[in-house]
């Protein structure tokens, strides 16, 4: 369904859109069937408001959000359209911002490894422009073509790279953004040590635009590495993984660079529809572990993955591997684990989640959601793949959307979630909170921290003009 | 001057006293003479108070704060008493809690790579710990015998490997803290994927106890290299000094572990007064730059450091190096650069500052505050070391603190803090704010953000319970 058929004009007062298109100009305000021409992302509910404003500047930014002040209505902020627990949904009663054309700021600056990039601007394109000076934005997803950094930072993006380089919070040193009453927040620091008050940043980052709208942002940048080697282990259980990883992490001639593990059920859906086999390498052990590693020269990271294997060989004498030779071989080794789109294919819109889990607690947590969905289902089990290094668990269930009532889903939740808080952990690793998980965040967040976040959406939103039910009530 | 001599006697009300020590234990609560027995740290007037309590749980660091709310007693929060810009003082209208009891809790959990930590454990104690695992915290300063986890916390602490692993906000994963009304925040988070949310640990990070006492925290912890070295350069300016940094930040075979300058007159301070030079080595350079090294093995690292010396010695023929051999020779070259007091002891009580400069602007930075202090008195000078990977440069002025008038004090402020905004800078990198700089925040922030700052202290404090009159007034 395109938004266009949803219907064919929004709700917003005519003078309210006369200013809007005074701010932007009379093309930069799409309605109607301008709006269906847009690319919705992930879901076409992205563009209900049938209103799209795209400002070029951070003053047009602030215009529009005090006119919407004036006028009371809700704006919805929009990058990338990535998103995928509907922080981007939008009614006809609201207006979506895009920050498509906000793309005009991309500076480099290649003494202090920083970047000054405007929220418009793709993760692919800052990846790009910051590779001519020998740098990397620390911070990897397989949507790097569509995100935009403004929606990376509003949903604290995680990746690949987190536990070497942190998740998007830890990249930025500083912000802009226009506030829910219209003012700039202007801190664009290009600096890592500040320690001169609050660092209030924070608080509109992963915020997913209900405390404000990223502008710009600084993002510190890391060296490229000279040269990188990619593996993948088959391997007899969690701990040979969790082993094969901190052997990855305590290499010292380079670094480790990701970790992503396959359990068999997901690994075998992907290397059957790929047809990938290679040789002496296991398909049917109960784990896979893609691994690359970063360094000076390929030999020295092909002998620190000759180091691991005899290390994991000792203890797990059942344990194959397989070394990527060349790119393309590399390239077909990710394929197994990126190509995420068979599950939906086989269960169309499969409901699925994105947990954080203590590494030593992985283990009983996955033991106890499969016989959890179980006893829900005796044919439900859970397809699991993720940063391992992160414990960072994608899981998407065998079952299309349409056949799981809805107190299934609910019963799931209640499986996958239930004393994760305690142990450490979270119900959304690095999707967000969204539309979605709203009422997680409300069952699974301490009650001081909860009662603290609302306190802080009511003092700097009281009008409830930003992303209004979104992330909190 | 010890606190005793201030005054015998706190100038709170004895109902309250009574029940503080109802709360912590009679031994617990410090009064006159026992206060005067305490260590003060820094500076004497952080134990003005002259009553202190000493919490062991965090549950009586609740019902402290819940009683000091049904007093109006306001409360000063203390770690180490190891903060330079007295964020620590407190008056005889107020109560000390300090967190040295706070020491239960130090939980390594080697498989995920963090700690859970009490507020009051030292960080040589934590590094300690965590070193029986091979890891470490990922943060060290020189303080590290007295500062504790919870101050660092508090602080934002940020110390010689900041440019790898972020300062002390970037180590956290998780907060326990107690709110100025007594309410306890619990989010001891162990990952660092964590998208469920208002990240609002971040309210307390760098907050100096005026939003929340911290009484436990998680931190990240890194591998413990294999290997380290260390090398001094004289460099003939700033240019070969970021030269030799970037180099260091892009070794492929291991990694920087430390890139500290020293500017000539401070360089010369301390070498002299130790009596250090070396063969081939040039004391009377413009600049010197320590350098270590983390990796596998020291041929590897020596190797390194000698391609940075080839490379250098290309663009700067007049480059001198030595390389410690021994770890004798590594502390000598350390203490050239740690032994700051030699500073203190030849003008007492200097005035000294702290800030942050992207890379491209120290050079110009520099120059302008050199000309700037002459223009206020011939004989002022800066002497210039710090942590120069980060632009975290520690000023201090030849001049005791006595010889110093009001004004000057105030005009060299201006010389050193003017423009550091508008560059990406910070007028404090790592020390915060406390009391010292509170007219710098005020004068120095963005508007937006300081009436941001002050609305949530506001609003999270109205009674002004927590560290009034410290950060923001």
């Amino acid at each position: 369904m395109t938004a266009v058929e949803q219907s064919g004009r929004s709700n917003l007062p005519e003078a309210f859109l006369a200013e809007v298109r005074r701010i932007v100009g009379q093309l930069n305000l799409k309605e109607g069937d301008a709006v269906g021409n847009l690319d919705y992302g992930v879901t076409a509910d992205n563009l209900g408001a049938l209103a799209v404003a795209l400002p070029s500047s951070t003053e047009e930014v602030a215009d529009l959000v005090k006119c919407a002040n004036r006028h009371r209505v809700s704006v919805v902020p929009h990058g990338g359209r990535t998103g995928l627990v509907g922080g981007g949904v939008s009614s006809p009663e609201e207006i979506v911002i895009s920050t498509a054309r906000l793309n005009r700021t991309l500076e480099i600056f290649p003494t202090e490894r920083v970047a000054i990039v405007a929220a418009g601007v793709t993760l692919q394109t800052l990846q790009e422009a910051a590779r001519q000076h020998g740098l990397e934005p620390g911070i990897d997803l397989a949507s790097r073509g569509s995100a935009t950094i403004g929606g990376m930072v509003s949903t604290n993006a995680g990746g690949v790279a987190a536990f070497r380089y942190g998740v998007m919070r830890h990249r930025v040193l500083g912000i802009e953004a226009v506030m829910p009453d219209g003012s700039t927040y202007s801190d664009l620091t290009r600096v890592i040590k500040n320690a001169a008050g609050y660092d209030l940043k924070h608080l509109f980052i992963g915020a997913e635009g209900t405390l404000g709208i990223v502008t710009r942002a600084v993002i510190k940048l890391e060296p490229v590495p000279l040269a990188t080697a990619t593996a993948m282990f088959a391997l007899p259980g969690l701990g040979a993984v969790l082993d094969a990883t901190d052997l990855g992490i305590r290499i010292q001639r380079g670094n480790l660079r990701a970790a992503e593990a396959m359990w068999r059920s997901f690994f075998q859906l992907t290397s059957v529809e790929q047809g990938w086999t290679a040789s002496d390498y296991d398909n049917s052990s109960p784990l896979h572990l893609l691994m690359s590693l970063a360094g000076a020269n390929e030999p020295d990271l092909l002998e620190a993955f000759e180091g691991i294997y005899e290390t994991l060989a000792v203890k797990y004498p059942d344990v194959s591997a397989v070394v990527a030779t060349s790119q393309s071989q590399e390239e077909e080794l990710w394929r197994l684990r990126e190509d995420t789109d068979l599950i939906y294919r086989k269960h169309p819109a499969a409901p699925s989640y994105d947990v954080s889990v203590p590494l030593s607690e992985i283990e009983g947590y996955v033991t106890r959601i499969a016989s959890g969905l179980e006893k829900i289902d005796a044919n439900l089990a859970p397809y699991i793949f993720g940063h391992i290094a992160d414990g960072n668990l994608h899981i998407v269930l065998n079952a299309a959307a349409a056949d799981c009532a809805r107190e299934t889903v609910e019963a799931v939740e209640s499986v996958l979630y239930r004393g994760l808080h305690r142990l450490g952990g979270s119900f959304s690793a690095e999707h967000g909170v969204g539309r979605k998980r709203i009422g997680a965040l409300s069952d699974l967040t301490d009650p001081v921290k909860l009662s603290l976040m609302k306190v802080i959406k009511a003092e700097l939103d009281s009008l409830r003009i930003l992303n209004p039910n979104k992330v909190i009530q």
